[in-house]
């Protein structure tokens, strides 16, 4: 496939074609044009196509029609800009990029705008550059965000990699990326914190877009002061109120729907209810797993939803097209069927059900019937992101005991309290026993054992605390190299030989996720890109990650969501009590707390 | 006044005022905010501005105001974003681009996007870059498109400069320029000229913004052919279908209302009868004179208009400001009152009937009350620009007279006619008496003399015709170095004699507008600038305007805007008859044709 040309390069031959003096690449005959510029729905029109952008669209363009034109009959269908993923990270569905595109084209996306803050945690800058690489590769539009808080909270933890203003200024120059990633240091923007400013400042000077991620209920002073500071958009909202303060004041809000998140149905009332303007509304995914991916589809499970709620479906289209690519400087580029634009495209027989027949891509037919028919190869990644989990020495279950205070029968600890379907833990006290002066677990109070393992500086460090919540009820051990946002080894369990043998099996494959019960493998995820992510098939990993679930189950556990939750529980900037490699964290403070507390 | 710092630059100041750290320069108290973000009118709202720029918005901003804020009440009157218009010629005010400031601010009007396509035909790219950093001095902001077609028929006329893609490429790196000024040769575009393709490819590689004008009522291929050559905005459109072509095609609409161009209450019914989504559509004047400015207002005037045919308030208005500022890719910078844009505002009593009480520009008072309160002080241009009128010899009565073929007692000639109220002339055949062997004209026919006087190369040259309509009915002259669009000198008249005087007296005063009749000057309007401006007031400038169409009624003339007539004569690109440096030219087949007609 030849390179897409920029319209710029490519001008005089799109003339050519609408004029009839040159045949198009194809024509898409009879469709519905979905308008997202007018807002209309209008039957009865060909699309022609040349150098993978749109030509012209016309009532009659049986005149670009030439030998070689790939003539395509839409019968009436509708016919649907490519859909774009206004905020979203690969990560998420422990994938490549290219795994994720393959897997995602089929249900109609063809726009991605991705942050890859998971990967810079563990590589920095170049874990960017390596997925911005990959997303230039694909034959859809994957838009790379430079992650701008890595670390996530600079002091209360070490990640493998930090990035800060002279990154991004340096990331600003590569030709796929189009702003900065989630602002989500809001505190630290609001009190003027020069960092973070500083990368604000540097993405500005590109004349890109400052994405934005503002995580508290206060819409007063503290909000004002984090809108003056930048950012662009933002996709934290969950209340209709969250959604009318930012566009109010400038921002677009984003509506996501991901695999865990649903903010679409009370933020949508905005316009629905209150009449909004609907422009500066983005749909957009945020995470999604591979499960979902392949089960429940990605942007037309979105749109499907707004709609639902009660959009006109032009309405949510335009969200998740046009609006998106207005946002992000695109919009001569993509989010719509008119000349010049990259002829991205999906035929549907239905607005509101949204089946996806075909998606075209840069003129380019990549999908039917909800398969890919396109070849899109596996792209490798190099042996040094493959090897990113370094403990230094072999552990063993005595590095998972907590030595007790000499001559304790007992002792009071503070224990990280899970809690169902909620990000925010719990800051527990617990009393636990002392055997053979170490602290043990209590299994009838559901407090287990929790320890992250330092994988980036090879220190062998290992930090012991408790958890509470997960219900494993034999001796067992969950280890997951995937721990937002600093992406340590976090391991949980009941048996500390079990946890030894689950770090050693991590160690082993790269990374990844893994269950072990009484010494016997349940189930494994293998991570080796960074420990994040697979290189093999969505459909594959969401195999292995249905039967990660029924082996956490296997040891007892019914929490939804399980392995999210252990993923998030090193996350120390989501209240209450979080581990990292500095210690116990107290996110209400933002301070390091001790293991016991002190009667 | 310091200079206004992009946001990047003033961001920490911004936060710490929204967060209440800092003193706001400005604090507007209690205003209705009307939002084009949302579509709201939202009562109750105080603004807060610093560093130009607007800081926080919100309900109760008094924390922001310190000993040495100024403070305005609203006191429940409207804040309106500035109004911005998307496209205009400073030229057509025969004022400097300050004069034209001063002359629209008091009428809310705080960004301008300017195309001087005027100047750059008598002095190109030094033109072009003497208005730009014109407007780079000024308290308002006034942005600058690139001419594209300069010389506008070329092979048809010489203009005093010609702008090719080299040119467009070197302005594209100024810092005042905002994109590629109206690409009026759409039959080259559909025809893949290459010289128009490369300079809109260097607009298109620069990241900026193509101006379009497709003034032809065929709304198939060959605008088909025209949208896919990259033009972004259409302000030539005149019907409902028009408007809603380009809408549809990916196009911004301008709808125009200018001093003779009233094309806004067909065009606007797209959205008020068809529904359309009305985001891509945007307000403009194209052409003021400055009589209109002066006493009918500018984009205030055209906003009103809109209402009264039937838009609501918020639409007119965001058609005015962030339908505007989005097109232009500027609108996290002016088109709203939120936070970070600067900070243009306009304080009116009522949205509909709109009187424009006070007008905040960066975050300065500067007019009050439809007066202009801050000083803004004359921009003085170099002699270079003001001294263009180069006839090269002395004109006498005699360069004015037509010989005749030898032995002739009369001849038929071409004749250009004027038809009222339309810019199309009509190609006439009259027959015109011989008088001692040169041609005569025919004053009952209401046929005079036309000369168009090369002014640029100082060649001496002179081409003479005859013209029809303006019922001049005494021996005058009138003459004037505005043209359009090569603005050579065009003199028409009765009397060699005061064609003569006319001709002298512009040479004297480095150009303008002059009607003499039976050798005493009825009428001078001097526009020593390029031949086309003045350096005076714009009031100064329309009370001469107005002494001038006094004196072509003097002189018999009765048509509709006379000298709007007079100066388009030379306008090769318009049928079916005009006047060039290189002759007559039948602009329905685009060639030159004999003055005599073969019989």
């Amino acid at each position: 496939m030849d390179a897409l040309k920029p319209w710029a390069e490519t001008v005089a031959h799109l003339v050519d074609v609408a004029m009839g003096r040159a045949s198009a690449d194809m024509v898409v005959r009879g469709g519905r044009w979905v308008n997202v510029h007018s807002g209309e729905i209008l039957a009865g029109h060909d699309v022609a196509i040349a150098a993978g952008r749109f030509a012209a669209i016309g009532p009659d363009l049986s005149y670009a029609i030439g030998p070689s034109t790939e003539v395509i009959e839409a019968d009436g269908r509708y016919l649907v800009p490519g859909l774009c993923d206004g905020h979203m990270h690969v990560e998420s569905g422990m994938v490549t990029v290219t795994e994720f595109a393959r897997a995602v084209i089929p249900h109609g996306t063809t726009s991605m705008f991705i942050d890859p803050h998971e990967i810079a945690n563990v590589l920095g800058l170049t874990g960017v550059r390596l997925m911005h690489d990959e997303a230039l590769t694909l034959p859809v539009n994957v838009f790379v965000e430079v992650p701008s808080c890595v670390p996530s909270a600079p002091g209360l933890e070490n990640a493998g990699a930090s990035i800060g203003p002279e990154d991004v200024a340096e990331a600003m120059t590569w030709p796929g990326i189009i702003g900065l990633g989630e602002m989500m240091n809001f505190p630290g923007v609001a009190a003027g914190d020069g960092k973070m400013l500083a990368e604000i400042a540097s993405t500005m000077r590109a004349g890109k877009t400052v994405g934005g991620h503002y995580a508290a209920p206060d819409l007063g002073r503290p909000f004002f002061g984090y809108v003056a500071g930048g950012p662009a958009d933002d996709h934290e909202g969950t209340r209709a109120e969250d959604a009318i303060a930012r566009v109010r004041l400038g921002m677009r809000s984003m509506l996501r729907l991901g695999s865990a998140w649903y903010d679409v149905a009370a933020q949508v009332k905005a316009i629905t209810e209150l009449g909004l303007d609907s422009r500066n509304f983005i749909l957009c995914t945020d995470d999604c797993h591979s499960g979902t991916l392949v089960n429940d589809g990605h942007m037309n499970r979105v749109v499907r939803h707004a709609i639902a709620q009660g959009l006109k479906p032009i309405t949510a289209i335009q969200m998740a097209t046009l609006n998106t690519a207005t946002h992000f400087g695109l919009e001569r580029e993509i989010g719509s069927i008119t000349p010049g634009r990259r002829a991205d495209m999906v035929i549907t027989s239905d607005l509101v059900a949204l089946p996806i027949d075909l998606v075209i891509a840069r003129g380019r037919v990549l999908a039917a019937d909800g398969k890919l028919t396109a070849d899109i190869p596996p792209y490798d990644y190099p042996d040094t992101a493959k090897s990113t989990v370094k403990l230094g020495r072999t552990l063993t279950a005595a590095d998972f005991e907590v030595p007790a205070p000499a001559g304790a029968n007992a002792v009071t600890v503070r224990v990280i309290g899970v809690v169902e379907n909620q990000a925010p833990t719990k800051a527990l006290v617990r009393s636990l026993p002392v055997e053979a002066g170490n602290v043990g677990i209590d299994p009838a109070g559901d407090v287990c054992r929790i320890a992250l393992v330092e994988r980036h500086r090879a220190t062998g460090q290992v930090v012991n605390a408790f958890v509470s919540g997960f219900g494993y009820d034999r001796p067992c051990a969950v280890a997951s190299t995937v721990a937002h946002d600093s992406h340590h080894m976090l391991v949980v369990g009941t048996s500390t030989r079990d946890m030894e043998l689950a770090v050693a099996r991590l160690n082993e494959v790269g990374g990844g996720v893994v269950v072990y019960a009484e010494g016997e493998e349940l189930a494994l995820v293998e991570l080796p890109i960074a420990g994040l992510m697979s290189a093999e098939r969505a459909e594959i990993v969401a195999g292995k990650a249905a039967k990660l679930v029924a082996a956490m189950e296997a040891c007892g556990c019914r929490l939804n969501n399980a392995y999210m939750q252990h993923s998030l529980l090193a996350l120390v900037v989501i209240p209450e009590l979080r581990i990292s490699d500095v210690g116990l964290v107290d996110v209400t403070t933002f301070k390091k707390v001790s293991l016991f507390v002190e009667e």
